[in-house]
């Protein structure tokens, strides 16, 4: 199987996408989030690049709430942030959540091109690899596997690679890789041990922690909590059928 | 002391270059053969961006000679490839060599706007590592380093970020990095004992392979054969002084 990692949003080359499922990574904290809410019996998550198209797809969508963040912190004048705790039953059980971040949800329209879209963290690595898995195993109609990891701000993260490596480690030594994926697979191997101290101590990390998210920290550097695969179907992120 | 490592060219965000010292690492092979020409009595190497540029500039300097590749191979009309093998004393000795390669030199120029610029690759580590100490020993004028990494066609490329690691991790514990040099680090520390092999089996070593470059490849990735640091002055890359 080939697996080609990219580093983040505005990675300069965005290969080919049409025969490739995506799996989006945005540890810190979108992708965690998003799995989040679904587990919490939100309906469906819409994301979208900006603030204004939030507010003019609700326009569209009366009932459904306003998500996401701008420098970590919730815009003025939305329902809920970034943070995985916004996202409890009682806020989102049965209902659509508008949702722009910095890099996650752009990140998750930069795949737009791709047949299937999934979104993983650690806290779902478990059902992504099991889903792919079944994916794989009978069908040849997808080529390979493009990670895209989120990143912060166009930069390497940290986490999402770590997350990525996770995922390249547990499909074995018979896969392809390009370089950012045997790096992602070292560096996983090497700190999967102390996986949270690794992601608290990321530009990233630190900057959650000033902010007061360090129990956002924790709960996004958990694997393997909750079996959902988030998967983008007509332009909304909802249960993948079967899982 | 603070590093930030940058992955390749094509890099979305160049950070502000006017106070850092850059080093540029192209293992595969820019800097490494720059090395070894100014080891082999080149007199200067002028970095150009494209092969007309590099026939316009050997206008004004008659008797230099034409170096650099395009996919890997000597450029058509050229006198040297980019295989430090092609840059012995016979040929270099005492004379200019204008080059042009696909990241090495690009990366090079990306980085003009700052004061120091300087080549790094295995085979120099050992003396860009001195370099460096007595630089930030004494003056406060630069603010820190980047280490932009040439990469393999605007992406991640694991020779140079390995090469990278070498150098944070010969800087101690006391360094400030961004995430890819804290990845850069982890990468080096867990793949020192097989180097070679990591680069062999990288995307861009197994090309090499696949042309024939093989000995390039076991020479490239061999640490602290030659004492040089090449620096970028007026526009061509020369010893050192003190080196």
């Amino acid at each position: 199987m080939q697996i080609e990692v990219l580093p983040s949003t505005g990675s300069p080359r965005i290969p080919y996408l049409e025969d490739r499922l995506v799996i989006v990574i945005d540890v810190l904290r979108a992708t965690s989030t998003i799995v989040t809410a679904l587990a919490n019996g939100c309906q469906a998550i819409i994301p979208v690049l900006t603030a204004e198209e939030a507010l003019e797809t609700r326009l569209t969508l009366p009932g459904s709430l306003l998500g996401g963040e701008r420098d970590s912190l919730i815009i003025e004048g939305f329902d809920l942030g970034n943070s995985p705790f916004d996202y409890v039953p009682e806020k989102v059980g049965g209902r659509r959540v508008i949702m722009t971040t910095t890099n996650g949800t752009r990140a998750i329209r930069d795949s737009i091109a791709a047949p299937m879209i999934w979104m993983a963290s650690f806290i779902n690595m478990q059902s992504i690899i099991l889903a792919v898995l079944r994916e794989f195993e009978n069908k040849n109609r997808l080529k390979g596997i493009v990670v895209f990891c989120a990143g912060t701000e166009e930069r390497f993260d940290l986490p999402d690679t770590l997350c990525a490596g996770m995922f390249v480690d547990a499909l074995g030594p018979d896969v392809l890789l390009n370089d950012l994926g045997e790096a992602a697979r070292i560096l996983y191997r090497s700190s999967k041990n102390h996986l949270a101290d690794k992601i608290r101590d990321s530009v990233h990390g630190r900057k959650l922690i000033s902010l007061g998210f360090e129990r956002d920290l924790v709960y996004c550097s958990t694997p393997n909590m909750l079996p959902i695969v988030p998967v983008v179907q007509n332009g909304e992120i909802v249960w993948l059928t079967g899982e």
